[in-house]
Formats: C-alpha cells, structure tokens, sequence
C-alpha cells in the first residue's frame, strides 16, 4: 500500500513534539503544565520530558513552590545547546538570523542582492556573507551551529523557460551550497517556513487545520492539515499565487496569464493603482517594500488619498475572491496572512476581505472563519526556516521521525 | 491541543481497512497474499483476520494446494452479512442501489424527480420509493440492511438565499427522514462518496494522495491526502467546482459570478456552445444527460460536428486550468475524473487537458501527474456512500475507529 503507516515510533515522536510546542509557548511549564496543555497522560509527559532533558534539548528551570504540595521543577528548552541558522533567501535581499537553541532570536544580518544577478554564486555568495555576518553579530562560531536552514522559492524551479525568480539556479547548485558551508543544511521553500512558524509560534498550535497566506513580492499559502504541513507529490502544494483569479488575465511573472499574484503580489497592487491613476508619483515607484510602505502613508488621516483607497478596495476584492476560492477547496479551520503587505496594510485590508470571503465562500464555510494578520512577526520566513532546521536536527539526534522529509 | 492523536487503536483499525481494501482489489486472497499486499507482518495480518472472520465480515472461501507445502485457506469478503443500500440524491433523480455486505451490486432502481419541486417531503418520498423498489428488486427487507448511506449535495446548503439545489432542505429534515425509515442512516455529500469509491475501488488503493474530479451538473473534486479523504472544518473541503476560473465571470448557479462549474459543468458547457454557435440545435437541449451525450455522438467520425468540436476544445482548455489550480494548491500524485460527463467525453477531454495542465500546472508538477478516466464505473456516488455507510457499520461493530465523521 501506498500510505505511509503510523508506527508506535511515530506516536512518541509526536509527543515529543507535542511537548515541545507546548513548552515553546508557555516558556516554561511544569510537567503538569505540559500535561493538562496536551492532553498526554502524566506518565508519557514524564518519559517525553526524560527523553528530551537526556538529548539536552529541555533543561530544569527552577523549584517553584505552590501553596500546597511539594515544590515543582519547571522546565524550559535548552538554548545553551547550540546555535540555529535560518536563511531567507528572497528577490532582493538574503537574510540569515542566528537563534538560540531555544528559537530565541539572537542576531539578523541581511545583505542586498542585485535582483537582475541570477548567477548561482552571486547567490550562494551573499548566503555565506549574511550567515558569517550573522554568526559573528551573535558571538558563535560554525561549530556551534546545529542546524542551517535555507529557504529559497522552489516552487518556481522549471517553472518557465527562463525565470525571473533570482534563486531558481541555486536549486540545481545545492551540491555546491554544501562545499561552501560545512554545515547541517536544510532547503526548503518560504511557504513551508511560514506553515511551520505559524504551526510553532501561531495560531498552529489552537487550530489543526490553518491556512497562512504570504503577501509580499511572491504570493503563496502555507497549508497545516491536522497539524501538518502539506507538501503534495513534489513540494509544490500551496503555491495558490499561481492559481487563477481570472483565465486570459494580467500577465504573471511565472509565465501563466491571471495569477492570483499578479493581482494581490506588490507588483499586482501597484498595477492596479496604474490603472486607477496613470500618472500617481506610487505607480512608478522601483523598490517594491518602498510601494507598500507609501501606500500605507497615504492612507493616514485627515485625508487619506482617493486613488490609494480605490487600489487598496480593488486590491481587498482580489484577495477575498482568491481566498474565497482556497475556503471552498480545503475549508480550514483559521487563516493568517504574513509577509510585509500584511504587516503594512493589514488593518486596511482585513475587514474588507472578510465581507469578501464570508460572501464568496460556499454555504457557511466562511461563517466563523478568523481572517487575521499573524501574530508571528519578525522575519517569519526565517524562523520558519530555523525550525525546520532544528526539526531535522531533533531527528538526526533520533527524538523525532519525520514523515515528510524537507525539499532538499 | 486540537490536533486529533493516534492511538493503537487507530493503528490496528488501519490495518483492518488495509486487509479489507486488499481483500476487496483482490476478490480472494490467502493471509500470505494479504501480507505482501498491505506490507503488515504476518502476525498482524491473522489477528485482523481472525478479528474480521469474527465480525462475520470475512469467511473463509476455499482450501487451495500449492505445488509444495501445506494447501492454504483463502479469504473473501463476506457477502452474506447482510445488505447495504447506497442512494445517490440528484438534481433530476434518485437512486438506490443495493449492495451484498462485500459491496457487490444486486439491484438499481431510479426514481425520477421534479427539480422545480422543492419540497422536503417529496425528496424524502423519492428516497424511500426507491429504496424499496431497489430493495424488492435484490429480494432484501428492510431488516437486512446493515446500512444506508445517502448522499445529497450538502455543500450547496444555505450557499444562496435561495438555493436552485433541490435537496438542500433535506439537510435540514434529516430527522424526518430518520422518523420515515428507521435503518442506520449516514448522510454525506457527493464529493465524499466518489473520493471514497475511489479509494475503495479505484487509484486510491495505489496513490496517497489523489484527487478525483466529479463531472456533471454539478462540479467538485474529492480529494484524498495520506489516504484520508480531506473534509475540512465543515465538510466542505472539495467545492472547487465553485472556486474562480473568471473573477466577474459567467454566473454560477451558487450566486456566485465565474465559478469553475459555470464552464464545465453540463450546462456551463451548453453555454459553450451557443456562444459559439447560438442556433445550433443541441444548444437548446433541455436534458442535461441527454445534451452530453449527444455532444458525444456528434463528434463521431466521419464528419465531427464543428461547433461541437471547438466546443469541445474550449472545455478542455476551461477544465485544464482549473485543475492546473488543483495541482498549484495540492500537488496530487494522480487525477482521475468521474461523472456522467467524463464516462461520455472523457476520451475526447482529457488529452488536451493533460497538456493545458502540464503548461499551466506549477514547475514540474504536471510532468509525470497521471489524469485518467476513473475505472470505477456505475454509479460512483452510490458506490462509494453504500462504503461509507459499510465503514460506519464496521465502526458500529467496533472493527474500525473513524476518525473523521461523516457530516450527518
């Protein structure tokens, strides 16, 4: 048979997940804590925090004692035990943040990249200057480091004769990734970092089934299913910004016509303010971040401007429509937009694509469906990334099985 | 935590729908057969035999002699347990079909229906008419029915102001139908029956994670992730039949404008043709089965009708690219399309589609993706509720836990 099949190995590693999230989110809990938060028995929270005080990946935080009873040793994750890499490798810029082994952020180094550069050693060159710049803003060293995660958009990989995603090459060039940096390496693509920082330190941990959509210079969703990540066949599940929002629309970037990103993607949002108003200052402006950051400005009272709140309208609908589509096809639980269009226009964009998909959505699908910008903020792609990393160095230090294994 | 936890007893209910899918593909096995088949080890595979032989849903069917060694018992489902009925609720019919307890057709009987007559009482009358002519034909009572699923297109409920779908209110009258027959009733919806005959009966048994698109009135896809049929919060997983294929598009019968059953669905596909050839006499057909077979023949050589065939070409390219939005969002091993509709122009479809997909689907993601007819033939939504109404029957006998219910 074809389906993968559950083992008892599998149940224990879930529990050590299981308590590990729990304990990421309460900071630090007694094992009576970790078991009324996740439903395990005492005695399988007693053997999952024994297993884990053993691999050094939890530590005792302190004797506390309550009212009655005998005192209580809480517990906390470890960050002592070494140093996580998360790598965000973007369009124009690559970013490494150094964690603790805790996912405490400690340093972020981010070196610009020349976007029109798709040589693959321009790439792998900027990631070894971001990572050593980041080491050394952290104090550590490579050899303290348990794990590198890299995230790179793999989903656009062959997608069109010639791409005009920057990374693309380095998919084909990860061998020589590896001869540079001597280190634990984990690729994966931003939509899987974000599923998984969402899963970690969001809304994953209350909902089993949870969308997170990513709205930046790519479009994307991050897909949880009964608390899992779905990849699909070859790691491409998610990748809705190349959907349709309209057959024969706007030409996308991927080479397909009427992409949901060439609609909501800040390329799409500033086509649409050109349509609206040919000759705004914001319709010609190059840096994209730049774009929606004035966007958002000139939204500000006492008098927000007319062609941005006709684009931003326009720019709700689209999403809406697109999100209402992703409702009617895995009806989750709960979604969470990220990436730097939510965090700049979120509040104005939200309540109107809630009307939206609560309208478009089939039956009440929609009815108690929370729409939100994500609580997970900093670089959301790099944590994602760094769990990841840290995910594939619990399993080679044999605490957890991964059934599905990472792209690379 | 609201993630669903495994237990040994998921496990070994797993390996009873393991040992009863490969009992079911083979028709006979002995336990070595069934061993090899499901990958369990020897020792799993003759307790859940001797567990299912309990149950009565297993006997042993013959003593066969190899050329050396001990001659071997094989197995077959058993047929003798009892009866199950599948009863397929649509738009312009009912229909009942009686199963033997190893889901062995016995008897079909269809009701027609009044689809401008909505009134809960006359769904229901529908139902328990052939019911008992379906019964009265496999020479069953009522007493033997160890289960009765009924499928009705729940997706659509409360999805208009008015629905132009008969059986929603019968949704809301379940409890009347309970009153009216007093059998062990599952309710679910068409989607979820055809990706459950799939399962049992078709890819499903070779891919984890497959989608089957169901064509005809209505549109939808069922799909299956890790062998599980994906619900969603509110079984509404699979309404991809009103996800986008045109923002602003043709209106849909949902209320929606631009839904992907508007295009190709029997009479989004009608639409078609009088678009492209508005006196053409087929574009005035009032039967919707009627129409899709007369498409069919009008193709035939020597002379395929030219409007038919151009017809035929812009569904292909329609039905194309939104599953290319299925494959972008869920990246599926395999695709099989279901329906009256693709039974009858299934094999002038799906090569054109199988190249739109591959140009428009993400990366490589189309490159080896199989889109084939589904070989399971009959009616499918019968099918596959009759096997959800056995899997609730096995659940009732406490040989299987179901983890995810059914939606009534």
């Amino acid at each position: 048979m074809a389906v993968t099949r559950r083992t008892s190995r599998d149940i224990r590693s879930e529990s050590r997940l299981d308590v590990l999230h729990a304990l990421l989110a309460a900071g630090e809990a007694s094992r009576g804590d970790l078991a009324a938060e996740t439903g395990l028995s005492n005695a399988t929270v007693a053997t999952v925090v024994s297993d884990l005080l053993e691999g050094g990946i939890v530590t005792e935080a302190r004797l506390t004692s309550g009212r009655i009873g005998r005192p209580t040793t809480t517990l906390r994750l470890n960050g002592n035990r070494g140093r996580i890499v998360g790598v965000d490798v973007a369009e124009t810029y690559v970013r490494a943040t150094v964690f603790d082994s805790a996912l405490d952020e400690l340093f972020s180094a981010e070196v610009a990249t020349d976007e029109h550069d798709r040589d693959p050693d321009s790439v792998i060159d900027g990631i070894v200057r971001a990572l050593d710049t980041a080491l050394e803003g952290a104090h550590a060293t490579r050899d303290e480091v348990l794990g590198l995660g890299i995230s790179l958009p793999g989903g656009m990989q062959r997608w069109a004769e010639v791409s005009l995603v920057v990374p693309n090459p380095t998919w084909h060039h990860v061998d020589r990734l590896r001869e540079r940096i001597d280190l634990p390496i984990v690729v994966d693509n931003p939509l899987k970092a974000i599923a998984t920082a969402e899963l970690w330190f969001g809304e994953g941990r209350r909902h089993k089934s949870m969308i997170t959509v990513n709205l930046g210079t790519g479009v994307g969703a991050g897909i949880v299913l009964e608390g899992t990540i779905l990849r699909g066949a070859q790691n491409y599940a998610g990748e809705w910004g190349h959907s349709l929002l309209a057959i024969d629309g706007r030409r996308c970037r991927c080479g397909r016509n009427g992409c949901v990103e060439a609609y909501v993607g800040a390329a799409g949002i500033q086509q649409t303010l050109a349509a609206i108003a040919p000759e705004h200052r914001l319709a010609s402006e190059h840096m994209q971040r730049e774009f929606i950051e004035a966007l958002a400005a000139a939204l500000a009272p006492p008098a927000p401007d007319p062609a941005v709140t006709e684009t931003i309208e326009r720019t709700a609908r689209y999403l809406g429509s697109a999100i209402a589509d992703l409702v009617a096809i895995v009806n989750p639980e709960m979604i969470t937009l990220t990436g730097w269009t939510a965090w700049a226009l979120g509040d104005h964009l939200v309540p109107a694509v809630r009307r939206r998909v609560m309208r478009e959505a089939p039956g009440d699908a929609a009815a108690d469906l929370p729409i939100e910008v994500s609580t997970v903020r900093g670089n959301s792609v790099a944590t994602g990334i760094a769990t990841i990393a840290l995910e594939r160095f619990l399993g080679d230090v044999g605490l957890v099985t991964t059934r599905v294994p990472t792209a690379l």
